[in-house]
């Protein structure tokens, strides 16, 4: 058997998240599973760093997969590409050792946010920020309210999801950078992991702080309450893309 | 009258082109002019400075029109950006002396080509970059050929259409600039102005220099010949831009 890892690059507009679902017709995990089994005729299981939801694009998702098939890896990558739709491919693939895993052995994940933040949209962009043209948003001030954020807390204010109440809360946030280029405005979060949608609730949160509904300091209040309720709304899928997975 | 300078920002993938045409339905202008007309009540003709093939992309397409209408020029645009497809915005509005004309003052325009060349597409800017897998182009090569087109020639060997063979075609390169990034290479041409598919193709020309398939002398005599059957295939539409126009 040999583990395969690899590296894709998708628009997830078009999709309902990276994991399979049940009842959910069209995953990335499914379409990667499918290519793959035409390919070496063999069912495969695709492990992926980051399970992004519905809509979240990746610019470097990395995942492995177990195989008996013997295939060249630059000829499975290229009839892999053949097969998989234009808006997901296949960008680097590498045999590893037996017990490496994409999740389970990821050291840390960078996911970036991108707002919009003019009167107009951009069209070469569009469905991949978030376009905000209501407020110029203060930036001084969410990176201010961002470093409450900053390391080992319980981040259930920031989780969605009933389902999984129980589950311990606690992340590591190894940073928070907030960038200006332009009229775009990045959020780059590193972490070891995160919660269900909580980079777009931070972010969600971090905007009402942007636009002034909300001091610097209710970060930490939030943080602490652990009520989901108190944080802001959950920011778009479309502006959130993973961006590097550390092992 | 108020003269009206506009900039536009288009992904002309959908589109036939800028320039108005008889039984198209879907070209820039005509969309931009309806638009127009249902903020204005008033029909009125944008003149473009780049007449954009179908498919060519705009990263900064200047044009221009005169109204009667007084309405600010910020809810103008507003209003207009409301209106047009998400493929099509205007990115800035400016009121101009009445003898500004967007085409005849013109001094040069700047179009970027773009190669994407490596064995996989990708994802996130198909159908804005001319994916080419089958070599590694040269572009120590390309250089040197394209050295031959610079400055004040007959391009009639790079022209496309039978149409207008009468018309001169005389035009001032000033200069193309090819630039590598990682596997994306940028052609970027500069000149007075270009004939019908002229950058296309000498980029398809400048592609069979890349590929060793032609020598880079030979874009001296296929220039010298006028004669377009010893050029090289027109490049796809898809890899075009216009970047900048100066006045």
């Amino acid at each position: 058997m040999r583990n395969i890892k690899l590296t894709l690059e998708y628009e997830g507009t078009n999709y309902c998240g990276w994991q399979h679902q049940k009842n959910t017709p069209r995953t990335i995990q499914d379409i990667v599973e499918a290519a793959l089994f035409k390919v070496l005729r063999e069912k495969v299981k695709v492990i992926a760093a980051g399970r992004t939801d519905a809509g979240v694009h990746a610019q470097a998702q990395i995942a492995n997969f177990t195989t008996k098939s013997k295939i060249p890896l630059p000829k499975l990558q290229y009839s892999l590409n053949s097969i998989l739709p234009e808006d997901i491919k296949i960008t680097a693939f590498r045999r590893v050792r037996p017990d490496f895993h994409s999740r389970y052995g990821a050291k840390s994940k960078t996911y970036r946010y991108v707002i919009l933040n003019r009167k107009f949209p951009s069209v070469f962009l569009r469905g991949r920020v978030y376009f905000y043209p209501h407020h110029r948003l203060n930036l001084k001030r969410m990176r201010q309210a961002s470093r409450y954020l900053i390391g080992k807390h319980d981040f259930t204010a920031f989780k969605n999801g009933a389902d999984n109440k129980d589950k311990a809360g606690v992340r590591n946030i190894k940073s928070i950078r907030i960038k200006k280029n332009g009229d775009f405005i990045y959020l780059d979060f590193t972490a070891n992991g995160f919660l269900r949608n909580m980079i777009r609730n931070i972010t969600g949160t971090l905007i009402q702080v942007g636009e002034g509904n909300l001091r610097p300091g209710g970060l930490k209040r939030i943080l602490d309450s652990k009520n989901r309720k108190l944080a802001g709304p959950t920011a778009p899928a479309c502006g959130l893309c993973l961006l590097r997975v550390r092992y």
